[in-house]
């Protein structure tokens, strides 16, 4: 508890300072005011983040959570628990998507067992195991306070680690049969909206199951009734590991002030409860693509965040994180290389008025 | 005419076999079936232009022809017309949009002097000038029809050169005082809509202005009166020579099977174009970004293509390639890299089934 204690109290807003500076040195460049649309509102970010105008990224890492969900004996998923560990250590194998679209900008990835449902024999993932899986949600609590508690400082833990080694961009990834249900759940809880507008179809469900998983995630939320001011009890009752280590992985970017990227639905889900543990989380946070999952626009909306990307893509594992690390490199580009108005010779004063208007 | 002609004739579809077995590929790939969306989509359809179902991309290049619009006279544009020639010149320096993101993917641009009204003194610009600016439209045609054809094939002309040379993919930009608004008259005239819902707001215009440019678009077709069925007479008589040019890029880059990028609204105009000519051309065609412009909507739904970028840029310059360059590159990283489900060993037969589901 000291740890996310201490994280919270020492998460501070973007440099409002360095964010002027930054719109200044924008607005000089030799284009019309806001014509680079969201790489200009990246590289401002960026700037409130470091306190820096110009900004350079070194290292780039998707941080990807593992974990089971006992509420995968209700049959909310289409696939075999199982195929949670299998996951797992494929990602160390580098041919999974986000390993191949990783490799692909020059990211690395981290891989954490923080609840997987079966032992590893492979060093290359981080063992943080808080438990076998969690319970099931439609009979019980997912786990304890202290569970929840531990498993947010697990991914506040391992940004503090990364960031040691240089990792100055970090994006969020998952693996965990039942997520999409879990993920749901929690961010239903915060919506205070009907959780049968926020349930999605996961990975292939039929609609029988689709049926199922909205009438599982409407009766956990019902059983455990998690308090709504309480972000830490609402992961602790119907959310999960992968959840609760993400949330930590957020706030860990917050505090050690490094950009973090929010991709699929789970991530969504996580970076919700961050949100509400730290308003100020938000100044850190980039949103990759627009996820198929309902729930994903609600999150958006929430804390005020508009995706770059529109890829229909649905696969989780954190895939979209790379895709989103080139754009802010490219955002970043622009801010350090583009010449002013003045360096392209577009000196006169009618002129400048005439293309910033 | 020959070049044209023959560029027309020598243009087919994507290979239907390679497209089957690329995504028979696909799908054996260890993700749920189309979970990652657009990526999937992009490989598949660079295999049906290659016909090899795995592809490297070697060289990239964004191809910039750079014209001046007797349209300026009726003061649609907020800049004054000589702009049109510092940007150019700009171009070649690297310091503009185009520049700093193209560096950033290690991309080259290509840039062409099609019909700026000005003379340069730098060999970077090619030099392909068929006049000083077109004719204004409200008056008359913008161009002849043999100035038209000579426009166009010189776009194909840089293309079948940039081939020669190795490159592999292109993007598509530009620089020209007006030409959203001739691009706005073309894409009006093809779409048979009433061009105030096609007009849009170009680079920093006042509402005055920009009634004006409604109007002027409005009386340029009415005057000219281009025939829809003839798209070298709606290029000629309310085009530019800037569309005519990315035009016969888009032909050229159909013809010599490689993947050439939509950006802006000025190269949706010139896709259009081309796609009237042969609607073939659109299985080589790559959208990134949904210009701010109305007219960039159309031309997407009627040549059927999807955006993979949402960033609330307008800036031109073909400064969206350079970041669809690097999710067409991830998309061909999928293919080439990721493990397939036997790979990943996810052999159990139920396995397969459920989780393609």
């Amino acid at each position: 508890m000291i740890l996310l204690e201490q994280t919270l109290k020492n998460i501070s807003s973007g440099d409002k300072e360095a964010i002027k500076k930054a719109w200044e040195r924008m607005d000089s460049l030799s284009k019309p005011i806001g014509s680079l649309g969201k790489l200009e509102e990246i590289a401002v970010k960026i700037a409130g983040i470091t306190g820096q105008v110009k900004n350079k990224i070194n290292k780039k890492n998707t941080i990807i959570m593992c974990a089971d969900n006992g509420v995968w004996e209700e049959g909310v998923s289409a696939c075999p628990q199982e195929l949670t560990a299998i996951i797992t250590d494929n990602y160390t194998k580098g041919v999974t998507g986000i390993g191949v679209l990783s490799k692909n900008v020059g990211a690395d990835i981290t891989v954490v067992d923080i609840g997987v449902n079966g032992n590893f024999n492979n060093d290359k993932i981080i063992n943080k195991k808080i438990a076998y899986g969690t319970k099931n949600i439609a009979k019980e609590s997912a786990m304890t306070r202290e569970e929840a508690i531990k498993a947010i400082e697990v991914g506040i833990e391992i940004v503090d680690n990364l960031v040691k080694e240089g990792y100055d961009l970090f994006g969020t990834g998952e693996a965990g049969m039942c997520n999409t249900t879990t993920s749901a759940a929690v961010i239903s809880v915060f919506s205070g909206m009907d959780s049968d507008s926020i349930v999605g179809m996961g990975s292939g469900l039929t609609e029988e199951g689709f049926i199922n998983k909205k009438r599982v995630v409407k009766e956990a939320i019902k059983l455990n009734n998690p308090d709504i001011k309480d972000p830490i009890d609402v992961i602790a009752k119907v959310g999960g590991f992968d959840i609760a280590g993400l949330c930590g992985c957020f706030l860990g970017a917050a505090k050690n002030r490094v950009p973090i990227v929010i991709d699929g639905i789970i991530s969504c889900a996580a970076a919700l409860c961050a949100y509400k543990l730290n308003t100020r989380v938000k100044d850190f946070m980039f949103p990759s693509h627009l996820s198929a999952e309902p729930g994903s626009k609600y999150v958006m909306n929430e804390i005020g965040l508009k995706p770059c990307l529109d890829m229909q893509m649905r696969l989780g594992e954190g895939s979209g994180c790379p895709l989103q690390f080139s754009i802010i490199e490219s955002a970043l580009a622009i801010m350090n290389e583009m010449a002013t108005l003045q360096e392209a010779s577009i000196e006169d004063s009618e002129f400048l008025v005439d293309i910033r208007k």
